[in-house]
């Protein structure tokens, strides 16, 4: 089978227009059939703010209601996800932009108004690898941000670590894909104040001791959760790394 | 030649929730290869206004400095892009929107800043017709907003009738193509006070006789220049009519 790249970057990078352009020069040199998946970073928070809508977060997910939809849906749909495609071009990567929404290439469902009412939050219910696989036969990379909708004309918010862990999964059945997640820290931390105590391997046995442990820090317990559901869903090999070495091998791999 | 419709919406839709769900169900109805092209309406205007940025117009074309850029970005890529697929799916259109970026489809070069510097404007360059062709060929209906690239990293802002001129022309080398000018009037006016006064058909020597009677108005007058241009590039038939009438065979035909 051919070999396929999934990429999550994280906010950090993207709140950083040095830093993005150079991780995005570096994964424009990474050969073969590669996606990128985005998150939002900070600037919807800003643009929120400047419009005199304050941010509602509960739980590191924020809550979403109409006007705040607006307005994610601007930031990283439009300014992030063409900045970020427009720089690829630049390097010479042919990439297309997409949402869910477009090609319907990831259908979602609202989430349920409780406990907790989110809004225009959905959890991702479908990946239809056709619409990927286009892209990639014709040598395009899709640029994916992480809105999507329901297929009934409702935009949704959703999680960015979710939507790459699901695309590899859909994916798996046709690539032999490898789901990489970046983010500001060298990998999974045995102690989190040590950024150089990164757990080389981390399988289920090991991630339920260090749980129970205490060890994994609470932001890091859905990003493995999504990690784990990519090998279980059949991705042959997922990696959790700062995004500074996304072309080198070090970092975590879940097993 | 397999036939497609090139179709443009402006501002006054965009600006009507219900009239452009109404517009896009209308759509949707049309069978064939098509490919929509939508203008930008008040909505920047209005989230520039709240960020305490002032919109600056110069004969009707909007100065875009770097912030203007942000947000008309964010707006036209993102939110009324989106809103658009996200509201074509569920009318059953498989729809895929589209900047100038994604797969390199529309290359502009900025404006030059003499004798008016119009900041990040851009001018179309080159349409790629295989970038249109590769969705259309799948039977998914591109969704094109007014934000380009330069192919060296900088989106630029274009003007969305001209964009729609030019994708109809690059296409028609591989489609029998027509293109479709919405706006808000019936047609091209014989009397601008009088909507009912519809000329039906106009041609470039009836188009200069009644430019020099001072009979076009100046907002119609680019409009006019892009669809003699298609004409002129090959493109089979050029029709300028309001969005209520989309699916009905009246308006302004262009020889």
């Amino acid at each position: 089978m051919e070999q396929l790249k999934v990429i999550k970057i994280g906010g950090n990078v993207i709140d950083n227009p040095a830093a993005l352009e150079s991780f995005l020069e570096r994964f424009s040199t990474i050969e073969g059939a590669k996606i990128l998946v985005h998150g939002g970073g900070a600037i919807a928070s800003r643009m929120l703010k400047t419009m005199g809508i304050e941010p509602v977060m509960i739980e590191g997910r924020r809550v979403t209601d109409a006007d705040t939809l607006q307005v994610v849906t601007a930031v990283y749909a439009g300014l992030i996800n063409k900045t970020i495609v427009a720089t690829l071009q630049k390097y010479g990567c042919n990439a297309a932009g997409l949402s869910g929404a477009d090609c319907n290439a990831i259908v979602s469902r609202k989430r349920p108004a409780t406990p907790i009412d989110y809004g225009f939050v959905g959890d991702v219910e479908k990946v239809n690898p056709q619409a990927f696989g286009m892209f990639l036969t014709a040598g395009i990379t899709p640029v994916v941000c992480a809105i999507n909708h329901d297929g009934k004309g409702t935009l949704l918010n959703t999680n960015a670590d979710t939507v790459a862990s699901s695309i590899a999964t859909a994916m798996s059945g046709s690539y032999d894909t490898e789901l990489v997640m970046c983010f500001e820290k060298n990998g999974v931390l045995y102690d989190k104040d040590d950024d150089n105590s990164v757990i080389a391997q981390i399988d289920k046995p090991l991630f339920e001791q260090l749980k129970a442990e205490g060890r994994i820090n609470a932001g890091m317990l859905p990003k493995l959760k999504n990690a784990f559901d990519a090998i279980a869903g059949g991705v042959s090999r997922v990696t959790i790394k700062n995004s500074d070495n996304l072309t080198k091998n070090i970092g975590t791999t879940i097993l």
